[in-house]
């Protein structure tokens, strides 16, 4: 078996994601910070529905998981099918790529997989095993390197605002816009705000667990009073993660990053995307290609009103678009793009 | 015993506030919209234990309900001590004054109510009982005629979006934001956006129900999906209330209107406050004076973050302050006032 991501010690010690000989441990994220359950997917099915159904979150945690998914739909039809496995496997990929629109690190991870199927021999398993962690190991890899990159561009900064949960649980581990928060409180950021990000509460539930879990101090905040945070002059600098980056830096993110994006320059405030380059979507030019996922208006809408023939309803964007021109820094494993457009952004092609 | 406002038929069926002969009937709105739960508060300490627990809430709801307060204080005061009740009922009206720190309306009904007090005779009580009955009544009125001037100015938009509760449960009936936008419903009004507005969720729990009593169909949003409600160009105007107006027009209201009003301007939407003239204070220049109500991180913070030591906590501003330059239009019951300055302001002084 190939050998696995461990947690690092010290101020990172959350995993969304644990893959052993059983098959792939999701931790269940909607019980979080109550209960800590990881449950066990030993078929593609489980992890396709442990992302539709927000066991795990995340556009690199997503994309993770699914190169697992993947690995456990080639054990399951080779095992079945040993000479015909690579064409029944399609509809496997295909349901892990419906389990999320808007990801796009996870049409990525089931591409390079998929890639690792047509190049793979008679005995296909490790070699899906151990691409699949790498795409894991890499990805945690990526985050340390952003994570300090990051640090170094907010250095003296005394308060930094996040929004929805881009750490360890979001990622591989120790996360993207948290990795940078992480590795800036290492080198002695005081101030850590957190968003509580309705309606799924991933801020409140998820960020504020993970630093919790490393010791890191840190503030809840409502949604709505990260104006009046900036007004007051408490934060700096805000970041952000990203969901899909089009080829110009507009960025898809959990829905309100775009009104962070649009206060943050009101107040003189910065504001920085912390992404690995497998979120960059190179096929999409700018944002106005990026569908936003809506998702059901029952997950926003008290269970009161739902009775057929009430006049009132829901809308539940789950994401939205920040214009590039918003965005002070888009911070990459690949480099930094300062003030990112489609010619800056060259730089991080692969 | 005086006569009492009654609800209006057709669209405005809710009240927060029944004065009765037993007392004054306060409708628990911590427990909307699954419970519809009027306490009896008989003594004036019931009633301040009612405001600053936000069994009542909203500005002029408060202020009403301060003034049948001291209308209990007073049939008690009077009662033991009909020589001396006066002086005795000072520290009532203290009680009272400290039970919420931000609505001017609560000031302004118990200094009305002290004048009222100063004045009276041998029989003080009907009196005193008239006066509490004539500022909700006086209320009402005020409100029906800030929704008709205020469904004026935005005639012919196609969607507005609302913030907090503004509407019955808030005032002494009708509404103030809310008004308008009952009173642009009736003029044909297609589309109405209402945030949950965190953390006490009044929009979701008391806006909607209001509306849902009243047959008037509304669509919840998340606070922070209101930019990208603004940016696909889906409401033309945000209407809210207020919690204090400064002589210059800053207007303190629940927070998160700030950021509305920001994300407003930049993306053309206008921006309306609508208040009784009694929310205005006169004696404070600018908004610059008025402290924001901190409430207990707990309101906010998940219980399981709340063990000592521990390393989380949160933030939990109440209110934040709308600078004049944002608001386009001040609907009041004595006049519009459009691009609010100290100046402008000055033909609604008493």
């Amino acid at each position: 078996m190939a050998s696995l991501p461990t947690p690092t010690v010290g101020r990172d010690t959350v995993r969304a994601l644990r893959w052993t000989e059983e098959g792939l441990f999701i931790l269940d994220q909607r019980s979080l910070p109550e209960k800590i359950n990881y449950r066990l997917c030993s078929t593609v099915a489980e992890v396709a529905a442990a992302i539709s159904s927000m066991q795990v979150r995340g556009a690199p945690a997503i994309g993770i998981a699914a190169a697992y998914g993947v690995v456990l739909a080639a054990r399951d039809r080779f095992s079945r099918q040993p000479d015909d496995w690579k064409a029944s496997i399609a509809s496997d990929l295909d349901l892990l790529m419906r389990s999320r629109p808007t990801a796009v690190n996870l049409f990525w991870a089931v591409e390079r997989l998929r890639a690792g199927i047509d190049a793979s021999g008679q005995d296909p398993l490790p070699a899906l095993e151990a691409l699949a962690v790498a795409i894991h190991r890499e990805d945690i890899a990526a985050n340390q390197t952003i994570g300090n990159r990051g640090a170094g561009l907010i250095a003296g900064a005394a308060g930094v605002l996040t929004h929805c949960n881009t750490g360890s649980l979001a990622t591989g581990g120790y996360g993207t816009a948290l990795g940078v928060i992480r590795s800036a409180y290492r080198s002695g950021l005081q101030h850590i705000y957190a968003t509580e990000t309705r309606p799924w509460m991933q801020g409140a539930r998820l960020t504020l667990w993970e630093l919790q879990q490393d010791g890191i101090p840190a503030t809840l905040i409502a949604d709505s009073a990260a104006a009046l945070l900036m007004r007051q002059g408490r934060v700096t600098w805000i970041i952000v993660g990203a969901d899909r980056i089009a080829a110009n830096g507009d960025t898809a993110n959990k829905i309100g990053t775009y009104a962070l994006a649009v206060l943050a320059r009101q107040h003189g405030v910065r504001f920085m995307v912390a992404a690995p380059t497998s979120t960059i979507d190179w096929n999409t030019a700018t944002g106005e290609g990026i569908v936003i996922e809506e998702r059901d208006p029952a997950e926003l809408l008290p269970a009161f009103y739902s009775e057929p023939g009430n006049v009132i309803g829901a809308w539940n964007p789950v994401f939205d678009v920040t214009p590039s021109d918003l965005i002070d820094a888009l911070v990459t494993e690949r480099g930094v793009v300062k003030h990112p457009t489609a010619e800056a952004m060259s730089v991080l092609r692969p």
